[in-house]
């Protein structure tokens, strides 16, 4: 199929991008792609490829903006219930431990997800996971986290297998065992943590082995904070994972830093996540690794506050920057990239073409797989987005709605 | 048509809400509606109504949310062409200055606007009130302003006309001249504001009489504030048009207090808009008027500006608060009122019972339409959404994306 006359077609061509270098759109106008099964097998502008392969099937997009499809690196995609009656008693003017005392916060999504039969897991997931995908989101990282026992971690991973399966929206899974400590193991951290490095991890790699022997291992996660798991116990855990071999992840920085930056740096992490209270020091440490510092915006709007990732200093530095959503039931129910982009673009002080590649190639490096998605250039898998613009900077200046009008997963078209 | 087995259906019944007594939803669990024609006949439980109406065609929406259509009493959402490398200016650091030296600002859309071929004009806006009426706003205020000489200002209400006529979006029009100076009046304001009042409004009130007698006169709404029109320019022009029985609105107080909420207080003003920098007297005069005051969160944050409206002293006064998007091409192209709503409980410090009823029955009395729209009554017109949500309080608490499954206007079905 050839899709043609697209006003600007944005092919996010080359490596991911570093710093300054940040916002290299690469864009064709008048431009046209052309995909061959799952596969992209040509961009170029709609007169080159209409005369070159004058025989294809082709979609006149009549001056709208042509993409690659959205990544979303960093989502808790996955769980059951919802908790719009603390999110009520916040703006009531409730505190953090009068919700605990509720029965509020992670604590109710973890009783709510392991009480969950299969099913029902699996459709309020897929229900997120369908409007994600309306929203251009053709690749998500989703973590578990709302099981903390190894069982319940096993479920969501299993879910996230067939989820990804079903499709159309593929899943990058990660294991987040150590996304609180379990209910079980309150004020035994430490235990906690010993459970995670010698129980659940070696278990993970072994059901994962046998159950998606063609994927390569997920993601292991730590939330690395104060309160949660301090800076030794998220690196035992870490460490504990790359010696397992698995790729790591790490949530750093997000109320206070206790050196979760550097320790992502430091053990080759694929991405840090959050960093709003990252140090100077720290994001240079972390810009001049491959580490990809992943910023969500989302989360401080969801909660109203003030303070987001420094992009500008991490783009300063050299680093590499991409953008996610964090959906989660929590702080940041959002499903839409598009929104991500338009908070980066107040709050992260980017330029929409900035916004625009941490959120397409760049987003790809924060889950390993710029090789394959990211960018529309020959060999890549066809995931591709129409948009209902005229141009690619509507994505940031308008909000709220959703400019999408047809999303192409690995050749398959899906109209809005 | 009987539509039953909703978790909640919001009345929201009653008198418009002032001050404490705002949120009041009146909801019905298990909640049935019954439509006959163009109006709502009955609410009720769904046992009752069911049982009431055995013989009604009927629509069982399953455990979803049911509420009375939005209302959006605050909207530029006529005009021609985009503001998208201006936006991408202002990121870029650039001034207000700069912007408008390179052709920016409100006089780029006027530009626009002027040139457009009226198709062009009906096409571009007809998509933005499709977008705004699938987000479930099915009653809106736009207002004329992109034109700023008389023949330009009269074929926008023309065009208005015809969109209103189209349908299904209902469209409460207002009369702008007064939006800005006009490029040919430029430092010459106050002939500008001559010719406003001698010959726009007498032409619009004449005009309007030949072209829609079966509609109210639409309202007349100034910009007073410093820079464009000063108290004593606002004050000429609504009291101008008060003589000739227009209703009124006012925008006040965006950046500087200079006296147009007690302006609209004093005068009658149906609402006054904006209203960021009120003074604590003022919000006091017009608390204790029958002026709506109308908070349009989506600016402040399109332009990543800190401040908002102070919703709860206006609360605390005992005034009627309501909130819209104030959609327009520069500072929030947001079709959206869910997420007015989203940064109304962020950003006005509403709960979502608060928002949902400045959205609906507060934001039909702002367009002075609340005996006819705004709540699920006997006898009011049939227009109501279903919401693919299990609770009213996901409006707020999720964010950036379309929880509106269909739109019922005028007891006309429209899915999503």
């Amino acid at each position: 199929m050839l899709i043609h006359s697209a006003s600007q077609l944005l092919t996010i061509a080359g490596a991911p991008q570093r710093g300054a270098d940040l916002g290299r759109l690469g864009i064709i106008p008048n431009g046209a792609v052309l995909i061959e099964g799952e596969t992209i097998a040509a961009v170029g502008t709609s007169e080159e490829l209409i005369q070159k392969y004058p025989h294809e099937s082709s979609l006149d997009v009549n001056g709208r903006v042509v993409m690659p499809g959205l990544v979303d690196p960093h989502t808790h995609a996955i769980w059951a219930g919802d908790r719009s009656a603390e999110f009520e008693m916040r703006l009531q003017g409730k505190t953090y431990m009068e919700i605990m005392a509720a029965g509020g916060g992670i604590a109710s999504t973890v009783r709510a997800t392991r009480a969950a039969p299969l099913k029902v897991l699996l459709d309020e997931t897929r229900q997120r996971l369908r409007r994600m995908f309306s929203y251009g989101t053709t690749t998500a990282e989703v973590k578990t986290g709302y099981g903390l026992h190894s069982a319940a971690e096993l479920r969501i991973l299993l879910a996230l297998l067939e989820l990804d399966a079903e499709g159309p929206l593929e899943i990058a899974a990660t294991f987040l065992g150590a996304h609180a400590v379990a209910p079980e193991y309150l004020g035994k951290t430490d235990e906690y943590v010993d459970l995670i490095c010698n129980t659940m991890l070696p278990l993970v790699q072994q059901w994962w082995s046998n159950h998606a022997p063609y994927h390569t291992l997920p993601f292991v996660d730590v939330f690395c904070e104060k309160g949660v798991f301090d800076l030794a116990q998220s690196r035992r855990i870490l460490e504990e994972a790359r010696r397992l071999n698995f790729p790591l992840k790490i949530h750093a920085d997000e109320f206070e830093n206790i050196g979760g930056a550097a320790l992502a740096a430091e053990l080759g992490a694929v991405s840090a996540d959050h960093l709003v209270t990252t140090s100077a020091e720290d994001i240079r440490t972390l810009a001049h690794s491959n580490t990809v510092a992943v910023a969500l915006p989302c989360t401080p709007f969801g909660l109203a506050e003030t303070h987001y990732t420094p992009a500008r200093e991490i783009l300063a530095e050299g680093g590499l920057l991409a953008i996610a959503s964090d959906l989660n039931p929590g702080t940041a129910w959002c499903e839409s990239m598009q929104f991500a982009i338009a908070l980066a673009c107040r709050y992260l002080h980017l330029t929409p073409a900035q916004a625009i590649a941490a959120a397409t190639i760049n987003a790809a490096a924060a889950i390993g797989r710029s090789e394959r998605i990211g960018s529309l250039e020959p060999g890549k898998q066809a995931d591709v987005l129409i948009l209902d613009i005229p141009d690619y900077r509507h994505l940031g200046y308008r909000f709220g709605t959703n400019l999408v009008q047809s999303v192409i997963k690995k050749g398959k078209f899906y109209p809005n």
